[in-house]
């Protein structure tokens, strides 16, 4: 996400949301670039797709596809908490930003970030969060974002 | 929270759900002790506690109450974040954590954690995270979490 190619115009590179549809366009495996993500049938993804729609505005997750192969080659996730603190005030959680290998250095990242930063602004979080290696902070400090606290896990299986 | 007192047992100091008639017990002026939060009105209150309660299992706050002064000493929340990875995995995302000034050292706040994070493994999480501050590093390892990542924000307002 970070070498020298140049970005492209928002036109061939166009964010959009995830649709139902997009599970054969490699949409899983786009995100087993990411972490670990054992394969799902059709009806698996249909049904999580359906649940986090029902969402609404509190959901989204965005994707780039490229145009010559209808391959999705960047996604990233967002959601709205909704919290009592801060009158009542709501923040964006970013999840599961990801560029396909093959597409990095054409500043797909940021885009996707950018868009997903500007979803939960215009929902009217009074910020936006996620969690990151010390390798991608970088990255994430050319978005605009700065280092805060410390993330802490508990894992069950 | 990390005190020498000793801790109490579970009888006295229960954790619980949030309730809706909790405001009057003075669940926001503890919020108050952990950050910024403005006054809300009885209507803001209870329109974002049913939004939150429509969400089910996927979101839960919880509290303890001090059995004397019927005034609420600790919370805490989690919300279960639905994704692709993973097989179609979730993630808590533990939050707004805080314990009463005058109760700190009874282990009460490691008893609402350890709630919230039993919450998230019986909903099917993986792996429970949360944000915290360099300087609560040591109470969250005692609650059986280690250090991962680095958090990023970008801030709105």
């Amino acid at each position: 996400m970070q070498n020298s190619k140049h970005s492209t115009d928002g036109e061939t590179y166009r964010v959009r949301k995830l649709e139902i549809t997009d599970k054969n366009k490699g949409f899983m495996e786009l995100l087993q670039q990411l972490t670990v993500c054992d394969p799902v049938t059709d009806d698996e993804f249909q049904n999580r797709f359906k649940e986090l729609e029902s969402y609404g505005d509190d959901h989204m997750i965005c994707v780039i596809e490229d145009a010559t192969s209808s391959k999705l080659i960047a996604t990233g996730s967002v959601f709205i908490e909704k919290k009592f603190i801060r009158g009542c005030g709501k923040v964006g959680h970013i999840e599961d930003i990801v560029v396909d290998s093959s597409a990095r250095g054409l500043q797909l990242g940021k885009k996707v970030v950018n868009f997903l930063a500007d979803h939960a602004r215009s929902t009217g979080c009074y910020k936006v969060i996620l969690d990151c290696s010390a390798d991608n902070k970088a990255f994430y400090e050319k978005c605009g974002f700065k280092e805060k606290e410390i993330q802490m896990v508990k894992y069950f299986v």
